[in-house]
């Protein structure tokens, strides 16, 4: 057990519920100190549930009356860069959620922030700490299904996404909300950079349940060229509405590889022969993801107190926003984009 | 392909209409050329729907009328013996399903008469040539498990057996009528006789279901010391309701190896996240054992056409009854019972 | 049983001896009573094989000397136009093997000679008969998983195709000879036709084994988006050595659906817990999709036995070799290309 | 959070270590402030380990010397009785693992005092507290399958057994060592007690693997009647080699249910066609319950703080050991034994 690192938490919905209960069920060398929310009565559900006394309503007001090492930044994407720069620039570390930020020039500048602040930043890609994933990315690496040629990633979540994530003004939708990971995890596993995307959007059900956004999609699929060469796609679903679903599956020169599965628990029933067997999905991310997420904190911590770098990195999200940038850029203008036309421009 | 062989299928009930889709459809070597049934409507009703012309209400009457070379006797147990013997006598090759007969005496009397006769004999154990099973015997055989030590056989069959069929003092009940390819598939797998077997049953069901017969029972457990040492067990549930249900699970001294699946069908759907996935289940024995029927008689037919014996024999179809006996002799005087108890009184 | 229907099989390599074993063994009203092949040793240890005595160079020498009803042509791609006419002309009906033909000229002139000469056509795309597809398009059908709005296909094969299937001179390539069924497959389980496609292609192994055609491909993904706004996905790797794989996966408004498992047998065995647990997976097509040649193949005799159109028609595979030439367009110039583009050409 | 419980290990084994780290990592309410082991060397290196300061080579020591308000007994069976009494006698809260004891008197003795004491007292049945079986209980009490009819629950252990655990003279065996919460786990889902049973047994590795005892076994096969009519089966294969392998099947009036699975990670590969798919199984039990041990734990904590009573008591542990004994008597005296024989004895 090393020195407890103490955590201000920066955002008081769903994923910093998930968070808080690594902090105080699963990593006992994290204590969670504050909570910062502007929503008062989001910041006081969350901090009553776990017992946590300090509350602020600004990130400022918690950095001048709180005492902390790291924060860990759960707020919608459009406030990423002010509140992961503000950290920084205070001397504490940072894990932020992805999307890492709305564009190149924002995940550059926390990037530089991080640096000059001398903090560690860490992006909030769970998948990489999943012991599914993590055992399949060392198979990989191991040469097990030889070099991987094409790498498919998909993430249908079951709910519609809040009005801020519908919309291209506010967020990169789907494709970086429901995304990011799938973007970060076919790069990772193919271990290479993506070298141009190709994207088709479909809106199927926007209209029933009352989205009117302009260039809103509940249906996206990616095509991805590496730069060595291989093949990726990505597809999300969302609202899918029949539970929450991540899966991957990469073929390599030797062999094929599938990561997950759409049973959520080994209890099967049959009760009807007509109908057949009854097996859970799962139903949440949080449950399909439960160790990712305390291993991922797990990491946070003990990179800081062993003072070494996290092994998600922002450059890591900055990749993943890019090929965000570059699939909404090709399906608005119904053609495959070359990720060096969304990074030149930013350079 | 070879001289055709004439078949003579004797009874036309569920599994008379099995092998008569066989030979209709999937061994055209084999000529369906009679049909007898005492039953005139049943016998009616398969041998219009197969377009057969000659029907008759008696073995008797076939073996005067009509050339054949072969017959596939399906009628209730109770009849195997005098059904097989008249056949044998005639000079005509047996297909005889399970269970073989009644008791030992009537075994040996078959047994004897085919010998007599110089006709094959081929007991009706399909699952001998179910695909999955002849793969799983043959790397058994090949030491891929090692020397088996415990195997574990089920068979749970939808309905309610028919009234013959759940009567002691016409059937050897569900330990006959359900698990004969159990007490086949342990002993042909385990590569090793019965020695002792002990057996537990239940009636859970009988009551709601109007069956009064004494000793009745739809639960069975069988343990079964083997005398190469090995361990096994049976079990029965009929009805269960749920479906159809047969897998068989072996442990050997270098691993273990499972034989076939609750699912019936590779087509999974989730559309309830409350729910889960639903995949079908196997709903009647004919579809689990679709491939197994086909290639049963197609041996059948090849044995007839090149003279030589069936691999699985009327001493196989013995054994299987004096389990059944065994096992039957156990519940009823609550003690295990040797196999030497039920075969000795018979020589 | 309706009156015998004689077939000569055009083409006598692989499909061709898969078909055969269809006719011969569990299709007994199709009697195959003839084979071509203009190379003799092929032609002779198909026919040696499967007992015919009729064996012909050409099918014009089989038209000349022969009776029979229909041909099922199993040929390379580039000759399926001339011999569908031919049979065509000759008053013969037709199960002709995919892809349909190289163009879409040539697949207007098959339909219309069919049509002119009074024949059935069947396309073989016999997923349409596979008992897993059938169920599963049924409960689309029916409404099970609502409208659909997102298909996945995959076609991966374990071997290198012949030389002509690589050369896009002489063939479409991967995305033709191994991907005519799934092109088939995303059009009629999503009940609308291609708007537009773009590919990606890569080329993994063409170096290793000696492949230096140009434009050739072992890799490759395809994006469609249909005329009612789903989307699709269609992947080929071959060879991809690791065994056949086709599977598919429909997410509709109200839920998911899978087709198919990479698993080929339900006998499970662990003997190494380093290891873990193995199960086979299907090596071969013909095995993988064995109910469906023989469910094919009775369909069309039935079609010709009752006077009654097949429900694959030239219709459907003209749009497959549609999407194909869109498609090849597609990679070769880098951009999505719409089904117009290719179709209005023709017309 | 309630105020933290300090916890005293007693044994520091392999069981030792897993609770040592859900009480470390993942239930911070409880404390581990000391370690008892008779075994120096392995006393320190667990301690060490969890940076633990407070060691003692006898309870006693840890009684005089250190501030506790539980204790989690893990040594071998045959001291549970002295050290649970003595806990109790000092008012420590107790988590005693499985087997509860080697006979019904010290069972009983354990009870009494534990009541005397006016302490709580768990017996570590921590499947009870695994996620799929804590579902399956509730779905199963919900009527979802019906009233349990059968019940098979199997146990198969990687490795051989410490030598006191395989002799008679100083524990029950398999039956007890390895099959303890099979006995609980059939008890609890059926929710009948044992009316009588009937074990077979057989040594397949003893001699290969230098093991001499009398009356030594590695597979054991158990028939259960329940009181309510039900039956039961129980097997344990110790050491099997292939993996840790640990599942239920139960068949109710209504339906099938099964609880896990052999599979023990959704990571599947398929590298080679002879070969097949290749999926991790389970390797030790450590892996298979990791939750059930965190939530055991809590559970335990709770009960504490909450001042509740454990949902598993002493009854629990001690019909455990009363149908190992009645097991153990079958199996030496070769016929069925009723739990009557056993516990009629010991009042």
């Amino acid at each position: 057990m090393g020195i407890p690192i103490r955590i201000c938490l920066v955002g008081a919905g769903r994923v910093a519920n998930v968070h808080s209960n690594s902090l105080i069920h699963h990593v006992p060398e994290g204590k969670l100190v504050a909570v910062v929310d502007n929503n008062e009565k989001v910041l006081n559900r969350l901090a009553d549930q776990y017992e946590i006394k300090n509350r602020y309503l600004s990130l400022e007001d918690a950095l001048d009356e709180a005492e902390f090492e790291a924060v860990v930044i759960t707020t919608p994407t459009f406030t990423h860069a002010d509140l992961s720069i503000m950290a920084a620039k205070a001397g504490k570390h940072i894990l932020l959620e992805k999307p890492m930020a709305l564009d190149l020039k924002e995940c550059d500048e926390i990037i530089a922030e991080a640096e000059n602040g001398k903090v560690f930043l860490q992006l909030a890609f769970m998948r990489r700490f999943d012991p599914e994933f993590v055992s399949a990315a060392e198979r990989i690496e191991a040469g097990e299904i030889g070099q991987p040629m094409m790498i498919k990633s998909l993430t249908h979540g079951p709910g519609l996404p809040p009005e801020w994530a519908r919309d291209l003004s506010t967020s990169n939708g789907n494709l970086a909300e429901v995304n990011s990971h799938d973007w970060d995890c076919v790069r990772w596993l193919m271990g290479s950079n993506y070298k141009r995307v190709y994207v088709e959007v479909a809106n199927f059900k926007g209209q029933s349940r009352g989205v009117e956004t302009e260039n809103y999609y509940d249906n996206s699929l990616v095509n991805i060229k590496f730069e060595n060469g291989g093949l990726g796609s990505i597809s999300a679903v969302c609202p899918c509405d029949y539970g929450y679903d991540a899966r991957v599956e990469i073929v390599g020169e030797k062999g094929i590889m599938q990561i997950g599965e759409l049973k959520g628990q080994a209890v099967t029933v049959g009760i009807n022969r007509d109908q057949g067997l009854i097996t859970p999905i799962f139903r949440t991310w949080p449950k399909r993801f439960e160790w990712a997420y305390i291993r991922e904190m797990e990491h946070f911590i003990n990179c800081i107190q062993r003072e070494t770098q996290p092994k998600v990195s922002g450059e890591d999200g900055r990749w993943a926003v890019a090929g965000v940038l570059a699939g909404t850029k090709s399906f608005l203008e119904e053609r495959p984009v070359y990720l060096d036309e969304v990074i030149k421009g930013t350079e």
